[in-house]
């Protein structure tokens, strides 16, 4: 997998105050262009909140940071690519908070005031002196600019093309905060990997609880709506900080509103790319489901279409084959009444009142072919909870990336 | 796909008394080599049960052959492949019933005597002319040989490389009974289609409560644990017919268990057939879980490994990737100690006390490469509740067969 060559830019003027970040090639990585160690530094103690794996097969940094968030005192977090730390005992646990104990040596912070996200393969040690030794090169080339930023989240990069940014400025009394986000996909190198981590960082002030629950909502809403392979990860985390470094008050009210608003679309950013990035795709699929009962019941007629190969496989050949859509959305485990169910792909209606409906299949094909996005609406018309829920195609370069390349 | 050219046999000596049966060609399908309508006929009325899809969109067909089952009475079976006579509204059922009613008519039976099959596309309508003139036509050609048998099982197939035939003979009492079954893999041609179907047949007497019970156990524990891409079919159906040709009273006690023994056994080999035909399979996977609380659990986890398609191009690829194995053991829902959990793939131990086992990777993947079948055993030390699965593998065959192929 190539890693882009096309110049990537920081999606907002600058970083959120207080913050400085880089990565470094660690040699956990074969290849030496490749960031496999980065550093991520509040210069002040950060409020932080994580949403982690449900997984019950975990790896160490998630039992770490678990321990940790939603909490205070935060000074940043350390990350390493090329090695999970999963399914590792005892072990792996002490690997995490020895990382966490050298990143917070290296940066001067306290021992146990570091965050911990690994990526890579299951099942193998850490190879610490490497581990540590990028840790004490990346500390020592920290930055603010866009370089800083683009190699601290190459260094979370795994078969992930390009590294995966979003950003938003938000309006809060009669000032404003920042904030930015980066993540690296659900993806495979090893092929022992399948992780999505993400960052984000805001110079807000925020109490603990209240970072919590905005971001368990703004996951709920958009890295819990994705999928390429259904595989839910050891090493899943996302990890939110907010030093406080722009001035003022906790937020509340409104402005606690307006800024877990930002934080959603920041993360919907990040989510669908994940998606647009997905091992072998050549296009994303956006399921919106509407007219649901409750928004776990369409999230889960979503997953289900967006998870069945023959659909998948059916939006890589261009065939608007609504067949394999319905019949996903039927063995979804939701109730509902299919002569009720209304389909369309790419605007065009493909299903309604239980029987085919006749359309112009070659243009429906040809849209396929020509967009990068394949949009998929089903309204059950059954109530008023939606979701939009991002995935990708299963391409035959899927099944060679994980299938061919031997661990 | 090439049907195979190997000579297939009847796995017992001859067919359950009582019964006739043949497939033709009435031009659904292009190839006029392949039979596409079937018709399966006790000589009296026979007790009949069925277990059918659990997918809210499910086809015509199945609407009328779970009205009459279980009950007695019933002539046969009338199959169509081709088209599943699904998502085709009311139009759809009025003429699953004419194909009842026709095949009735061709074989002297009364209207309502005569169970459906079909599939194949998703939501055409049936070409009604055709597969009248197709039942008129099989009425024509029933026998009790193998090639009456072997065409008849041909007449259920799509993408199907092989007819798939079980059978047992069974002690009862004094004398013994037969049992016969063929069945259709989870596969499609269109690529609109997507379907299990079996049909088992005895000339043992059995009350329909009892023919139904035994039914849906076996299937629980063979149909219902076998699994190609996840996809629920809108078409999946199991027909059981015991027509008491054999003569002797209704099985019971002992003489039943014995029955349902061999019942499951007859489907087993026939949804083990399923998975290893399944579409592009070069592997197929036997998923052991051992140690459960319940056989639900045991089964959920064994669908979440064999449906998960990092496992799957794992085994394609004849890698020992256990990382892939065990964490998708941790996203099944299912509460478990992960260092209680052991693994063996194809025999090796690969993971216990939460931590990785030295093994020998290459003599693991050799095995891997050699062998058709590819062993996976969990044990979670919990209880005393098992379950076996079968599933393939995944390869780029089956996105060719699935993307490629258009509709």
């Amino acid at each position: 997998m190539p890693i882009a060559e096309t110049p990537v830019r920081l999606p907002i003027p600058s970083l959120p105050c207080g913050y400085r970040m880089g990565g470094v090639h660690a040699g956990l990585k074969r290849n030496p262009t490749r960031e496999d160690v980065s550093l991520v530094v509040s210069d002040v103690p950060a409020v932080a909140a994580g949403v982690y794996t449900t997984n019950l097969v975990f790896a160490a940094p998630v039992a770490h940071d678990r321990s940790l968030t939603p909490g205070r005192g935060i000074r940043g977090v350390v990350v390493n690519s090329g090695n999970a730390n999963a399914c590792t005992g005892a072990r792996g646990l002490d690997d995490a908070r020895a990382m966490a104990a050298a990143a917070a040596t290296a940066v001067g912070a306290a021992g146990d005031a570091m965050l911990v996200l690994s990526t890579g393969i299951i099942g193998e040690f850490l190879p610490m002196e490497k581990v540590t030794a990028g840790i004490t090169a990346a500390a020592g080339r920290l930055g603010t600019d866009d370089d800083a930023a683009i190699t601290a989240a190459r260094g979370m990069m795994t078969t992930d093309t390009r590294p995966k940014l979003a950003g938003r400025a938000v309006r809060v009394g009669a000032g404003s905060v920042t904030i930015f986000g980066m993540a690296k996909g659900a993806a495979m190198i090893g092929p022992r990997l399948a992780t999505m981590l993400g960052v984000v960082l805001t110079d807000a002030t925020l109490e603990p609880d209240d970072a919590q629950r905005i971001l368990r909502e703004a996951c709920d809403q958009t890295f819990n709506c994705v999928s390429v392979d259904g595989h839910t990860s050891t090493n899943d985390t996302v990890l939110l900080l907010a030093n406080g470094a722009a001035g003022g008050k906790s937020l509340a009210g409104a402005d606690l509103d307006a800024f877990g608003a930002a934080l959603v679309e920041t993360c919907e950013v990040l989510a669908r790319e994940i998606a647009d990035d997905g091992e072998g795709a050549t296009h994303v699929l956006r399921v919106e489901v509407t007219g649901c009962r409750t928004r776990e019941e369409a999230r889960q007629i979503a997953r289900t279409v967006a998870d069945s190969p023959l659909v998948k496989t059916a939006i890589h050949g261009a065939d608007p084959n609504w067949g394999r859509i319905v019949s996903a959305a039927g063995y979804a485990g939701v109730p509902f009444d299919p002569t009720r169910l209304v389909l369309r792909l790419n605007g065009t209606l493909l299903f309604r009142d239980g029987a085919p409906v006749a359309f112009d299949a070659d243009a429906v094909s040809a849209s396929l072919g020509a967009s990068r996005e394949a949009l998929i609406e089903l309204d059950l018309a059954s109530g008023p909870a939606s979701v939009r829920f991002h995935s990708s195609d299963l391409t035959a370069e899927y099944v060679r990336l994980n299938a061919d390349y031997h661990t």
